[in-house]
């Protein structure tokens, strides 16, 4: 069992441990740090021929609107299960991830969101219980006005950049907190 | 103040949340959960002219070898900043930050790492209180057998393949737990 797993159950408080710079998560009884860290997101932009996966939120923040099939990623899996979890579980859609189309990230909320390029390996797709429907888009097809996020709009737009193109940089956020979309 | 500062200090105990399919831990209070995700790693494989930044391990594990310069990403912050502060933190460089070298996961210990490409703004760097020494190695230079970790040789490797190229695909792991080296 891990240093982690022994101190789930156990009593923490914060303070700056000796040789540290900032207040931590101390257990109370051994001094073990639980450190916080970012959490991170895992998504795709898949697409069926030239089509892209998206799926409308039934729930809260930004329910009816449109995103990417993405979510927190999971203790033991990799960054690509987790992208291959999140749509089976949003839209029933099997992928193959093909590379990683970019990494955002979002210091205000402490999250990085990995997005990957990806292909369905069918165009059967439904509903999860998180969505409300989902669809396969042809780019005059987007909702654009109906999107979830701005890391959606940026997502989107780094797929539309590099598509076709089997060499290109994974990408950083656009400059400003909302990539100036 | 959110959720989660809301509830730094109350009593959490384990339990599978309705419409969920695994255990969280959760506010007795209120119900509030606190997910657990896997950490972030960010580091990056750093240059003057055509030598890379290593610093030598001063703390366990593999206290002695050689790594890059990484470690935990903090809260608030970007990616690219934690792998610049860490640089700093360990090795007293200052790095402009290029782009996502590389993205691993190591789903046996839930952690990600992302490794950028950069270069340092200097040739000053000096040993940090996480460091016995550091140093800037041309490729045939490289201590090979004293490398701390498997994903050290994979930064290293990848971004030798990559050496010179200014659009190239953000990597994943090799096959195989320790990436086969």
């Amino acid at each position: 069992m891990s240093d982690f797993e022994q101190h789930k159950r156990r009593p923490f408080v914060r303070k700056v441990p000796e040789g540290d710079d900032r207040e931590r998560r101390v257990c109370a009884d051994c001094g073990f740090i639980d450190y916080e860290n970012p959490k991170i997101v895992v998504g795709s932009v898949a697409t069926w021929e030239d089509r892209i996966l998206l799926c409308r939120r039934a729930i809260h923040p930004r329910k009816g609107f449109w995103t990417l099939p993405a979510g927190y990623m999971e203790v033991n899996e990799s960054a690509a299960e987790g992208a291959a979890r999140e749509a089976w579980e949003e839209a029933f859609a099997r992928l193959e991830i093909e590379t990683v189309l970019a990494v955002y990230s979002i210091p205000r909320i402490s999250q990085v969101q990995v997005i990957f390029r990806a292909r369905l390996t069918s165009p059967d797709i439904a509903a999860g219980p998180e969505s409300e429907e989902v669809g396969l888009f042809g780019w005059d097809e987007i909702p654009w006005d109906e999107i979830a996020f701005p890391s959606v709009h940026w997502a989107l737009n780094h797929f539309d950049e590099v598509r076709g193109q089997t060499g290109f940089a994974a990408r950083f956020n656009p400059p400003g907190e909302t990539g100036d979309y």
